[in-house]
């Protein structure tokens, strides 16, 4: 591709610094602005949302580094009818809703957006449907972490008493281990991960009655193993300042003939954000190749030739790669 | 998709046997004719590959399962002048010169042709394009293994006094374990892999001139660590029928930010050929579906977009998947 991608982002947190910071590591992008619905200080080089219409023509794509829960389902739509977009929408039971909206949207602009980019959904979403096509019969397992669940940890700061938490969720080596031995049984929520929660108490509180509270609280810890460990915030600063993640996606299936065949594919994330920001990188430079060629309309991670994602050509991929 | 794909395929061994046992497990398939070279006996259910073109508009898609050293770069030309071909060429020097070929004679017949497709090169390489998409600094590995190498087989039953012969290819757990944290060191190709050969010897043979002449010889096993295991025809035939293989790609690299991140990627395969079959079988769909489409011309897995793969609808993928 010999002009480069001119890119915008759209949100100014964790997500969307880790886009700035991809961005320095692939050069065939060109970031144009970053937009912030704040008032943006006059020396920190941020752009209002209220301008972005006046990037019109000079944006080829806008990663859109939003929360899930309140930004992207208003945001997406309304900027997917002006610029192609890139987002990581991780709601999974919105997914085909919030698909249906923004499709609508860009069919309608012209634009194309890629909807749940990242690593799950993404990544793994992908090698999910790789490993069933390639083995129609047989299980896919999805094992989290070691890393820690922003979720999570919020959940345990509203109780009463915590100052300050981190949770991590940590796959259960024994459920891990009969998967990869492929005896495909099921496993409850219980055996295969557990939760280790690190909590900063305020002081005088009762340390007794905020690991009840976190052990027995329903979807979040209640029908898992739960370990607390009261510590000092200069330790949970310390020892847990980090966003580290990953996991595991394994598909054990027989061949037709009966034989044995396994897949697996692993992250080990030293930061997830800055990961999912590397995918979204990787992802829109498809996206805006995709948006060259007149493809208009919402896509996910299934509809991209993984190719695309490449700065190289086709010639040297095949040639290098193949 | 509604109608079934109709398939062929041509060349019966190993590979056109596991593309057979394949399509049992994949009902969106119909397997209209199998094809060979030789005469085909009266009660085989073969078709002699001289009778292909009455096929023309009643196969969608030919699997061809000939070898990469001599069948396939006569054949797939040949065919792909009247029909949609895939195949899983896997000389690794010349695929751009055999994609070049196939690509001119598919664009002039308006056939659509994906070449290389299977483990490695196939999901190997597309694991490799994307681990170095989203990770632009870093460094990739391949391991394969264990399993058994045919070409080295091969290699030592054609050693004089060799009766039959085994060799697996072996990682070495030491540079795996460097790989997975994330050292980047380089390697020797003695320090990733080790060859294991079990030999049956004639009746007579010498034995140490055997052993010498396999560890020595140049390119297969000299720059190896090899260790050579004398049994008899019994013992290979009992413990070392199988053609197991897999291995993995480890891409180790950091963000800008210097976080370190690892994406891994492993096959373990109870048969080679069956995998490679099922790979082919599940590209197949996707070969089909763009051949509908219009698309003409050779393509790679590298220009497959994933969700093709499937024989679940694009809504389906989204609700159930991503």
């Amino acid at each position: 591709m010999s002009e480069k991608i001119r890119v915008g982002i759209v949100g100014y947190g964790n997500l969307g610094k880790g886009v700035e910071f991809a961005l320095k590591q692939n050069p065939d992008f060109e970031l144009i602005a970053i937009f912030t619905r704040r008032t943006p200080a006059p020396d920190s080089g941020l752009v209002s949302i209220k301008s972005i219409l006046d990037y019109k023509g000079k944006i080829d794509l806008m990663f859109m580094c939003g929360g899930s829960a309140t930004d992207l389902p208003v945001q997406v739509p309304e900027i997917a009818a002006h610029f192609n977009t890139i987002d990581s929408f991780d709601t999974h039971a919105k997914i085909p809703e919030y698909f249906k909206s923004v499709d609508a949207v860009a069919k309608k602009a012209g634009t194309l957006s890629m909807i749940s980019s990242g690593w799950d959904p993404g990544l793994f979403s992908l090698n999910r449907v790789l490993a069933d096509a390639v083995l129609p019969e047989g299980h896919t397992y999805t094992f989290w972490g070691k890393g820690i669940s922003q979720g999570h940890s919020d959940a345990i700061r509203r109780i009463e008493g915590v100052a300050d938490a981190k949770q991590y969720t940590v796959p259960i080596p024994a459920a891990l281990d009969s998967v990869r031995r492929g005896e495909n049984k099921e496993f409850t929520t219980r055996e295969k991960h557990r939760r280790v929660c690190y909590v900063v108490a305020k002081e005088g509180a009762d340390l007794a009655k905020i690991e009840k509270e976190i052990v027995t609280m329903p979807n979040y810890f209640a029908d898992y193993d739960t370990e607390v460990n009261f510590i000092t915030q200069e330790e949970l600063n310390r020892d847990h300042a980090g966003l580290p993640h990953g996991g595991f996606v394994i598909r054990s299936g027989e061949s037709a003939a009966g034989t044995k065949q396994k897949v697996e594919f692993s992250l080990e994330l030293g930061s997830n954000p800055e990961f999912t920001s590397s995918v979204l990188v990787a992802c829109g430079r498809a996206v805006a190749r995709m948006a060259r060629r007149g493809i208009v309309g919402a896509v996910t991670i299934f509809d991209l030739p993984v190719g695309a994602l490449s700065p190289l050509s086709a010639d040297q991929l095949r040639k290098e790669y193949l």
